[in-house]
């Protein structure tokens, strides 16, 4: 099985695909046909694939035929059009849009943390929001050992996390403001060079924005634990690439700080970065391009007796997309589940 | 006496400096005379007031003398050099630095909060930390009302706070990234241009950082409330002025959201930006050259029954250093304050 997967990525032109690309390469993957999908506007391109140039096809209703595993980040309403041909077809979907996530019949996995979850998909596996899949990997360590109550965090988000051209655009402002000239804003509402906001996805009634929302629900449902209380507060800032958190956690009891490093030095996926001396920490331009989640400053909350605070930054395209759905396909070919589990389900 | 007050600005040529002039005079500030005090290194320069130009002196022994009121921004080691020879000449010294904020014969003062706490002065009146100040601001309305037991808060900090090379080395880093070329880091220990980092103030034992042990230990006292807990981590961020805060704050009893808008919407030093339609709240861009602290985002916190987040944005330079300090001043020639109340100290 495992040494004849044939994969098709859908969104192979936008960041996150070309960051598939890279991995399905440097992680050898084992498949023996690559497809590269995306929208018509992008089609004819071409992409380098193992010292090939592969041609990128528009996706169309027979695309998913003679393919095993799609990996899909070209956004919800693509993946919603999609992702169910493609599973009829026989292929199975590993999702970075937020379509289904919330879908009881789709598991939604890190590996690091909910590896049995991906058994029981029925053709679509969902790959969490970015920030919701680094402070996962970095607070389930501590979760699993001593349970975590309540979550309070504050997020700084990169332009990466509105894709390729946003990142294009910050840039472009940066430049027209140090030029004393207007910054464009298409990908933005407001400009994001030398400036900040908060994250501008629909607010729901309570005041919540869909980014909050992820990490609130996205986290109970791959911790398993629909008790755990969580208040995010998602902000935009101006760095290219690689978000960052500040993350207050309240446990039953309390946790030592030798205890939760300890932890955080031995879990997977994770890296803790502190030089007290040099106040050396987390920071996006060292989390940029990295596997890990770099997390550090791990510190007694001086406001509640069984209280940590924690600092992260996570590289948004490689863990918070698709180096966690590279690893997700990885763990369905290790463990031969590939094919769906169960009769495959309409989406 | 309001007719006759003699003003010196020690730290005439930094980033505050330039702020408390210009405040001085759009604000009709009743001065009957301004001396500019600066190092040796910038004296001999002019600076313009009210349409004349008048020369930067090197500050000295006898500078002190016939001045009625010093408002004093240039770092914590030249106040502690200078404040006690002010005083000993007879002025009141408004301090900008942390060197005699938590001195129990200093009052640290936000006139919006807590202004009789000015009277008690012996000679020295401290301005509090920016951070400190703006979240204050916003919060003390609240915590009249409806006790507040905890605050968790994380902040996003512009370069502003390190003073006027430091905006300039942002600019400067930011036209050598675009550039690619390696950024100047002489202000900061790390690029701060499309990156960011925990603030790079000294730790203590437990891991807070100096700027964070403001916040808890400034707020307890501006608000006499040694109780409240508070939690901080404080975040460098490559915004050019004005500083923002995601606040998470724990009442006694619930406050509605409607009753802490209402709170917020008639509060001095605070305006009420929420755009709930078009997600627009409180940024940098726009609180920067404000007054008033832009305060938004009320929600009810999804995690604690008895929480509320806040975000606000506030001009790091303005309310959150210069015109704390000339509100101050005013509060004093307004009361008739501005002669020590009380034996003199020697700090």
């Amino acid at each position: 099985m495992s040494s004849q997967v044939r994969v098709a990525i859908l969104g192979a032109t936008g960041a996150v695909g070309a960051e598939l690309l890279e991995l399905l390469e440097s992680r050898n993957f084992p498949l023996t046909h690559l497809k590269l999908l995306a929208s018509p506007r992008s089609a004819g391109r071409t992409l380098q694939f193992r010292g090939e140039s592969l041609p990128v096809e528009a996706v169309g209703e027979d695309s998913f035929k003679e393919v095993d595993l799609v990996l899909a980040s070209a956004g919800g309403s693509t993946s919603k059009a999609w992702a169910s041909k493609a599973v009829e077809q026989g292929a199975v979907v590993v999702d970075n849009s937020s379509a289904f996530r919330m879908n009881p019949d789709v598991p939604l996995v890190i590996p690091e943390v909910n590896p049995e979850a991906a058994a029981k998909h029925k053709g679509i596996i969902a790959n969490p929001n970015c920030t919701t899949i680094l402070m996962a990997v970095a607070v389930w360590p501590l979760h699993q050992v001593q349970p975590i109550q309540r979550i309070v965090v504050a997020t700084y988000q990169s332009a990466s996390g509105a894709g390729r051209r946003a990142m294009e655009e910050l840039k472009a402002q940066a430049q027209a403001i140090l030029q004393e000239q207007t910054p464009p804003t298409e990908s933005f509402p407001y400009p994001l060079a030398f400036n900040l906001f908060p994250h501008n996805s629909p607010l729901n009634d309570q005041g919540y924005c869909e980014e909050e929302m992820k990490m609130v629900n996205e986290t109970r449902k791959i911790f398993n634990d629909p008790q755990i209380r969580i208040s995010a507060t998602c902000v935009r800032v101006p760095v290219l690439r690689a978000h960052s958190e500040a993350i207050n956690l309240e446990f039953a009891q309390p946790m030592s700080v030798a205890t939760a490093k300890e932890l955080l030095a031995n879990a997977p996926g994770v890296r803790l970065v502190e030089d007290w001396q040099a106040n050396y920490f987390p920071m996006p331009i060292d989390a940029t391009g990295k596997d890990d989640v770099l997390v550090g400053r791990i510190r007694q909350d001086l406001s509640h007796p069984s209280g940590l605070e924690i600092w992260l930054s996570g590289d948004q395209i490689r863990k918070g997309a698709a180096l966690n759905a590279v690893q997700i396909a990885e763990l369905l070919v290790e463990r031969n589940w590939l094919k769906p589990a169960t009769a495959m389900m309409a989406y």
